[in-house]
C-alpha cells in the first residue's frame, strides 16, 4: 500500500507543551496553561493532540517537551505515553533550545529518523486530512527539506506569521509543495489583505518536519553554538549522563526561536500548504468562540447562574466556585470569562488585547506582594 | 419678611422610606434598599433627603414611614429626628394606607397642619430652589389644594408618569400654578415626545403637599373605607392605643396608591411645575451614571482592581469583599455593578431591564430553597 514503507525512516513526534501563554487569560494561568484547559468536549488541547496522533504514530514514538511544573499534569493526561518520553526543560527558553534538547535525546536512541515538532495547543477538525498531510510532510522531510505546514488563509488575519511560497517543488503524495521564499512577521491589515489576495502566502502553523541529520547540519551551519551543544548533549545522553550535562549546557543556551535562528536563514526550507484541515490555534477568546460556533458539540460546559435580558451574541464561560448570579442586559457581541481570580468582559473582535490585561494583572499581583 | 408667617399652619413632613425597589439591583436589596445606599458622596439618599430638609423644617416636624426591617437602619442614619417620629408599617401596603397611617398619627398631636409627603430616595441638586418651591407648595396647600410638584421634562423620558396641566391658577410666591387635568401612566416614546413638545406636561415626582383636613375629606369622599380608618386610627392614637388599633385596621387596608385612589379622582388637585431643581429619582443605573457625570464630586467610591484596555464610557461600581481582577476590553457604553451576590453587566441605556433580571434572580433564589 505505502510505496515508501520499506525504506522509511521512523517518525518521531515531539510535542511542544511547555508554553504558558496569556491569550486565554484569566482561564489560562501558569499552573494550567492553554494546552491543559478542558476546552474541547471536556478534553484538553494536549489530550486532543495526542488523540489525533495516536491512530498513526505509535505512542512510544511521541515525546513531550515541557517543564517541571507542567510535567505531572501532562503525564497524568497521557498515561499511555511512556514516562521516559517526557522531556523536562530546566528553565523556560525558546524553540531553538527545545528542539536541540529533543534532538539530542532522540539521537541517543535512534541513529536516524524524521522528527515532527508540533504544538500541543492547536485544534484540527479533520484528523484524516491531517494524517495524510503529515505523511506527505514526512516524505518531503526524507528528501532533506526542513518542512513547514502552511495553513491556507481563510481571511486577512493579522494575528499570524505568514510564509511566502517560492519555487514550486514536485507534488508530494498528491500535495503541492514549494520552497519557502520568506517568513513574514504578523502583518498589518493592509499587508495581510495583499498577501491573502496574492494566493502565494500561508499562515505559519508552527508544525515542522525534518530529518534528524538535516536539522543537525542546519543547526551547526546557522547556530553553531547550539549545533555543538546538540553533539555534546547527544554524547551525554548516550552515556546515560544527560541530566547533569543538560543542566550545564542549558544555562548557556541562547533564548532564540528556531524560526528566526534557522528557518529564516536556511535554503532547504519547504512549505506544504494545507487546505480544509479546519485548523485553529485558538489564539484568542474570539478564536475559541468562533470554534464553538462552528462545532457546538465541542462546548460541554454550561454557564451556571447566567441570567440575561435582551442580549445578543454573548458568550459566557464561568469556572468559579461561587454561586453568584451573572446578569447581562442589552449587550451585543461580548465575551465574558469568569474564574475565581478574575472576570474578563471583552468586546468580541478585541480579544487580542487580553494579553495586555494579563500583563497588567501579573504586575498588580507582583506589586501587592511584600518585598 | 414672610407675608404668611402669622397665619401659617405648621408644616409636617412625612418621608416615605419603606420602599424596597429592584431597579438598582444587585446593589439595592431588601436589607439595604436604594434609599439606604451611600450613593451621594458617601451619604445615603435618605440622609441626603433629611439634610435637604433640615435647614427649613425643624427636625421634630419630620416623620419617617418605613417598616420593622428598615427602621433601625433609618434611625441610626438620622439620630437627630426624634425616635417617636419613626412610623412602622405592620406590613408592606401602598401609598394610600401609608398616608392614612401618617395622617392619623399626626392628627392625634396637631389639630391642623400642612402635610408634605416626600420620597426619601430622590436627588435634588439645588436645595435653595427646592426650599422656595416647597414654601410655594405649602402656600397653595393652605388654599385647600392637593398640591403635586411636577418636574419640567428635560426630554421625552418614558420612565415617568406625566401630569397634564389644566386651567392656570394665580401664581404662588412667584411660581406658576395649574389645576391638574389628568395623570398619565408611563407613556411610549411617541406619546412622551408629543407631551414634552406640548409644554403642558410635567413628570410626576411623587412629592405632595396638602392640608390635613383637606386630605381627610378627600379620602372620605373617594376612598371612604380608608377615610373611616383614618378617623378610627386618629382616635386610637389620641387614646395612646394606636399600636393595637393599627394592627387590626391595617390588615383590612386595600393595597392602593394615593395617586390612583384619590389624586386621579379629586377636583382639588394642583401642580407646581418645577424647573432647574436638578431633580432625578435615580430610578435606574443609567440615571445614576448620568448624575455622576453631571456631578463627579458625588462619586466617592473608587472601583478596586479594575483593569481596562481600550474601553470607552464604562462605569464600574464594585462593592465586593473579594479581591478579583475585573478586566474590561474594548467595551463602549457599559455599566458594570458587582456585589458579593451578583454581577451585572448592562448596556448603557438599557438599565430599565434590570428590574426583570432582579425578578429572575429572586425566583432563582427562592427556587433553590427546599420547600
Amino acid at each position: 500500500m505505502d510505496p515508501h514503507s520499506e525504506q522509511r525512516l521512523p517518525l518521531l513526534v515531539v510535542l511542544m507543551a511547555g508554553g504558558g501563554g496569556t491569550r486565554l487569560w484569566p482561564l489560562s494561568r501558569p499552573e494550567q496553561p492553554k494546552q491543559c484547559l478542558p476546552l474541547l468536549g471536556g478534553r484538553s488541547l494536549f489530550e486532543s493532540t495526542v488523540d489525533r496522533l495516536s491512530g498513526s504514530v505509535p505512542l512510544e514514538q511521541i515525546f513531550v517537551v515541557s517543564n517541571r511544573h507542567l510535567e505531572p499534569l501532562l503525564r497524568a493526561a497521557a498515561t499511555a505515553i511512556p514516562a521516559e518520553n517526557f522531556l523536562c526543560e530546566p528553565s523556560p527558553r525558546n524553540t531553538a533550545p527545545a528542539v536541540a534538547y529533543a534532538l539530542a535525546r532522540l539521537q541517543a536512541r535512534h541513529p536516524k529518523f524524521v522528527m515532527a515538532c508540533l504544538p500541543s495547543d492547536h485544534y484540527i477538525a479533520d484528523t484524516e486530512a491531517f494524517r495524510r498531510l503529515m505523511q506527505a510532510a514526512r516524505t518531503l522531510a526524507e528528501k532533506e527539506f526542513l518542512v513547514t505546514l502552511g495553513i491556507a488563509p481563510t481571511g486577512p488575519v493579522t494575528g499570524y506569521g505568514y510564509i511566502e511560497q517560492g519555487e514550486p517543488l514536485p507534488a508530494v503524495d498528491g500535495f503541492p509543495a514549494f520552497r519557502v521564499r520568506r517568513f513574514t512577521e504578523k502583518p498589518g491589515m493592509e499587508l495581510a489583505r495583499e498577501m491573502v489576495q496574492s494566493g502565494s502566502y500561508t499562515w505559519n502553523s508552527g508544525m515542522f518536519f525534518w530529518r534528524s541529520d538535516v536539522i543537525d547540519t542546519e543547526l551547526l551551519r546557522h547556530q553553531p553554538a547550539i549545533g555543538r551543544a546538540v553533539a555534546r548533549l547527544t554524547d551525554a545522553f548516550e552515556r546515560k549522563d544527560g541530566g547533569a550535562a543538560l543542566e550545564k549546557i542549558w544555562a548557556a543556551m541562547p533564548n532564540l526561536s528556531l524560526d528566526y535562528g534557522v528557518l529564516e536563514k536556511s535554503d532547504r526550507v519547504a512549505v506544504l500548504p494545507a487546505r480544509g484541515l479546519g485548523w485553529t490555534d485558538i489564539g484568542s477568546w474570539d478564536a475559541l468562540v468562533e470554534l464553538y460556533q462552528a462545532h457546538p458539540e465541542l462546548r460541554t460546559d454550561v454557564p451556571e447562574g447566567h441570567l440575561d435580558a435582551g442580549s445578543k451574541s454573548v458568550t459566557v464561560i464561568r469556572k468559579t466556585g461561587d454561586d453568584r448570579v451573572l446578569a447581562t442586559v442589552g449587550l451585543d457581541d461580548v465575551i465574558i470569562v469568569e474564574t475565581d481570580e478574575a472576570i474578563l468582559i471583552c468586546r468580541a473582535g478585541k480579544s487580542q488585547d487580553v494579553r495586555a490585561i494579563a500583563e497588567m494583572a501579573q504586575k498588580r499581583k507582583s506589586g501587592r506582594k511584600p518585598d
